[in-house]
């Protein structure tokens, strides 16, 4: 089976760093690969929180995750700190795909993937179009 | 963007069942993406152990994700149990690509994904060749 | 430091059965302290959804957890299942200490421990008296 | 039932911070309890790595927790970071007992608790003598 290529840090425009923790790494002493996703779901919603795009609370429409993808390259490991790198691949009239690439040490990702939120509204979780000023602020990161 | 159509319980072979847990719903009070991936990992090396094909502390080889895809159709809810469903789609020289469908209380999927896993040498992670024994039990679950 | 005598099965009034994850194993190989706390979280939280007093998401009062306390004695490892057992150790006019035991194949506790609830308001989260449909359950696994 | 008093940040000796997660904030819309297990877990192994004292993979002796104890006052809640502070209340034969403290954005104490771990072999998990090296550096922290 034909694996991918590897990521650099220049595929990505925005950034956020996450600590590691005791019980990421798993009983072959690496991280993971769930801790991956808890990544990608952190760093898409943790950007859109600045941004002020999302109130997690209160806010409508909220996004939802329909569909993730991570291939991994390298092992990390507790306690190294990681940073992630986001980008939009793709913008649909309620959908966006995010491309990720996750970063130990060097400039080679050590796993990237794929994350898509569908834009929703917040009590009956339909579907919705992506808002004005969201679409402005993911463009802005294409 | 396209999506897939939702897969039933006669795609899959074996079936393993877990429980979910109060922390695996997140703020939107459904069971997060995260967790899927948790269900992924234990379906496929529950199996592998209960077969004897892996030994978690002593056995050579090992096998280590490399690869995870998931599509999310409906939401699932502490305190449900849920039904993981597998099933072997592709067998490489030393890489096993499965197929794995999450089944609430219906026979249509609420999740369904792909997992790859590579035998690897246990000291030197590099990829050996799939041992006999589990090529055979993997066959019987293609 | 003086350690406590695990409990039996016999102190404990209801059970609950939850299935381990790959996830659980940490890098010593067993399952990490942290997911004991999960079992805690939801042997409680499962048992009162069971019971038609807590609905998770728009019932009113909720419970919120103030105080953990667990000793492990034993080891468990993904992918042996454990068994949680429940008793209500105290009642106060807004809180529950219940006591709680973690089982793996043996009649002895691989863990032990207390966890604390203290009835609020949803909105508020001030606590409130805990209603009397409460009080008699509660009190029926004292 | 009474109840602790918070403490303050000049009540820990060294610190670490960890990020939240998306995942970490559960039904009610803050971080799970079972969150700041790992935060314990990470805080005393991962201060203990940097110190030179644990090498997970390979070191001998390791250290296993056999308590813990958690009291938390207010809700924490992803996207913040926290603040982890750490101090040993007491050093046994072969078992240390940590005092820690979460805070979020202000002086007094989110949730604090209790952490013992007993010093073991690495192969019997029998509990050893705490070497020199390592109570020369907890003691430091006392």
């Amino acid at each position: 089976m034909s694996r991918e290529t590897p990521a650099t840090r220049s595929d990505f425009k925005v950034w956020r760093t996450f600590s590691t923790r005791w019980a990421d790494n798993d009983a072959y002493g690496h991280v993971n690969n769930t801790v991956y996703s808890a990544w990608f779901d952190s760093a898409v919603n943790g950007w859109m929180v600045e941004q002020g795009l999302l109130d997690i609370k209160n806010g409508d429409p909220i996004a939802l995750v329909i569909e993730t993808r991570c291939t991994y390259f390298a092992p990390l490991e507790f306690p190294q700190d990681v940073q992630v790198g986001l980008a939009v691949a793709e913008l649909g009239k309620s959908s966006i795909r995010y491309r990720i690439g996750v970063f130990g040490g060097t400039d080679v990702a050590a796993a990237q993937g794929e994350f898509v939120h569908v834009v929703v509204d917040r009590e009956t979780r339909r579907p919705v179009e992506i808002p004005a000023d969201w679409r402005g602020k993911l463009e802005a990161i294409s």
